[in-house]
């Protein structure tokens, strides 16, 4: 199910909205099902494009922040999905300790933060802040900007378990990616504390060619089961290792792959008649906040990058450097909002989709990365009551095209569930499944 | 959890109020552990009166109509908690038949139908309506006077299931409240077709004394935990069988009754230093629809009934003949609404609290009931977006009420799931074990 939310594209529906709103109710039947043997991740973002001709995901993010950009209405649906959550993973928790990032300067993230506690605890668990970060060394007041504050306190461990003072929670909830590497206090924790995501769900291990190999999968059963070619719901890729960007190490490797993932896309373009200039998005195979990302349209681009592009391609969050390349067929935008650039941004809790918000760039084009100094966000708002036959066409346009972004965003977020599975550390493989 | 809905009650909260707010991680956290030994039903829908110096639920419905009353925004939570519900039936489930009630011509009734139609199609499931009128002999279209309509199939017998023509539903739901009798057809199915809720929950068999006597079960407990006297949020009853109003069998019974509850409101009212006059509501011990009640302020009052109230008194819906009376703790509402005497009625599906409304009805004064001619219907709507800190403090104190009347509800949900264990008809026993 998907909250009827009310998009910013109010044009006619595209067949492929058309046929994922017809097969609705077999749709929710098959994450129903899909469910059942994949768990979903605790919670998840994920970018979406709509290309008009293509809707896809480009980046799913297993520790969102943001919350507090969903619709204040939204709250009791996360409030909800949260409750489902917690009793999945530990049915009788009282408390829960959420380790936020440790840029505790960002105000908007702090509230973020405070906006998950209060999900949270409306849940029905205590809720405590634990810091990873070293410099906090005891309770430490964190002011939010907008009137309120939060405290963090320096996690403890104790024996096989992490603990606060007069605290022994039974989940721990990372809103830390770990880009820097997995903590020491983190590992080897007992199975009666639920550690959410699990340790190798930080970028320190994660893989986006992983997921969006997991995703492949996830959609392949999908787009058979609703028969839509999946690529229509799905951006093509190439991954690309042992890259240096400042040795110059790789970068034939690399164009080899823009030139074979441009080929590919140039195919499905000439198939469905698409006069756009196809491009790819060359982005770190690890890591997040739009860091490392260029938009590519040929091959050559790639070869003899100046030293500026190698700088800003080579060191992601956290100062991790760069040697994994996702390269990414890239998805253009049709959206506009307030006269720029808007990707929809799909929330879930558990199997649900909580809320969206748009992020928006005016400073950027329908074919560039939006996630960039100078995006604002805009939450989606619910519909407007519509149970008579007047309703217009065009809000009902809009509140439908929502269902086929909670759908992507479910997918995504599936694929997630499929990619910690077949990534998950065994005692006996050395290499994830998937590498 | 439950959906920040805004009441019409303003005022400061109560301090019971206060306690409930408190307590509410761990309110939650005592309902989750609660759900896990006593499953919900499917759905239901409470009845409660504020009466600011206690609030209590009157009267408990497994086969709630007026989905329709609900704000339109609150339609995602009940879909997300039906999704769950679903889940839990039977995950695989395809395919559900709704049963809803006989009369037909009820266009408020049939947009009912039509909104849990549409929240269950959401769910993930085809969806189609099932008759037990015998005057429903083909496929019947229905016209719901909002633009809308819906269509009505006879029931089918195949063995051990009921199916529609090329439709065989995992599950089944009633909405319909069987004060006619346990149809025939729906005995000895299979258990691979889940009947929801179970053919003993109907007016045939269920009595509001079994629920009640749940439900002291249920505060009890829950009372003790956040340390309240139960009365705070539990209405005193007795029940008195082997009634006849036409033949003036039992009145004695019933003056004694009333009696006995008149006197224990009173020793709590001088507990409280409540000053007003105790009444009791005598009503029939099963059936629905507001009818065969009456508000009784003396034990005089029960002996000598005129033939008027005898006959008001003497049959329910569906002509059911009353023996058996519920003389229940009356709760004056302080709640007003539009100039009328109001009070909430609190929507829940599986363990969730997915909206709420005001039961209006100018016509009648605090102490009554107001389940009959004149009354109207107000959605609560959901709080408006409030988090900055001059949110003025009347808005909190409204949301924060809900939640209260939100706990009453959930209250008397596990109440109803103690009930319908308790009653249970077993192979080996004739009577009901709460009897």
């Amino acid at each position: 199910m998907v909250p009827h939310l009310i998009t910013a594209l109010a044009g006619p529906l595209a067949e492929l909205e058309r046929t994922v709103l017809n097969a609705s109710p077999q749709i929710e039947r098959w994450f129903r099902m899909q469910w059942q043997d994949n768990p979903p991740p605790f919670y998840s973002s994920v970018d979406v494009r709509n290309a008009g001709y293509k809707i896809a995901p480009v980046d799913t993010n297993l520790y969102p922040g943001g919350f507090n950009n969903l619709a204040p209405d939204t709250l009791p649906l996360a409030i909800m999905a949260a409750t489902g959550a917690v009793e999945q993973h530990c049915a009788d928790a009282r408390s829960l300790l959420l380790i936020p990032e440790n840029h505790t300067r960002n105000q908007f993230y702090l509230q973020n933060v405070l906006r998950l506690q209060q999900i949270l605890k409306q849940s029905g668990l205590n809720v405590r802040l634990g810091s990873l970060n070293p410099e906090v060394t005891e309770a430490t007041p964190l002011d939010a900007g907008n009137g309120q504050s939060l405290t963090v306190e320096p996690l403890q461990r104790e024996g096989d378990r992490i603990v606060l003072p007069g605290f022994r929670p039974c989940i721990v909830l990372l809103n830390n990616d770990l880009s820097a590497g997995l903590p020491d206090i983190l590992k080897g924790l007992s199975p009666n504390q639920n550690l959410l995501p699990p340790l190798h769900a930080g970028w320190a291990v994660r893989r986006k060619s992983h997921h969006f190999a997991a995703y492949d999968r996830a959609v392949g059963e999908f787009a058979q089961f609703i028969d839509i070619d999946p690529w229509l719901i799905n951006p093509y890729f190439a991954a690309v290792r042992g890259v240096n960007f400042h040795e110059r190490e790789g970068e034939q490797q690399l164009a080899d792959a823009v030139s074979d993932v441009l080929k590919r896309i140039q195919a499905k373009y000439t198939e469905y008649g698409i006069t756009e200039q196809p491009f790819v998005i060359a982005k770190a195979d690890a890591g997040t906040y739009g860091m490392g990302i260029m938009k590519v349209t040929s091959p050559e681009e790639m070869v003899g990058l100046n030293r500026k592009a190698r700088n800003k391609m080579s060191v992601v969050k956290e100062g991790l450097q760069v040697s994994e390349v996702l390269v990414q067929e890239g998805v253009p935008t049709i959206e506009q909002v307030d006269g720029g650039s808007a990707e929809p941004v799909v929330y879930m809790i558990d199997r649900h989709v909580v809320g969206g918000f748009y992020r928006i760039n005016a400073a950027r084009g329908r074919d560039e990365n939006l996630n960039a100094p100078g995006m604002t966000f805009k939450p989606l708002p619910f519909a407007a009551p519509c149970n008579t036959p007047d309703c217009s066409d065009a809000v009902d346009a809009g509140v439908n095209r929502f269902y086929t972004y909670g759908v992507i965003g479910r997918l995504a977020a599936l694929a997630a569930s499929l990619e910690l599975e077949a990534t998950r550390p065994r005692a006996s493989a050395a290499a994830p499944a998937l590498a």
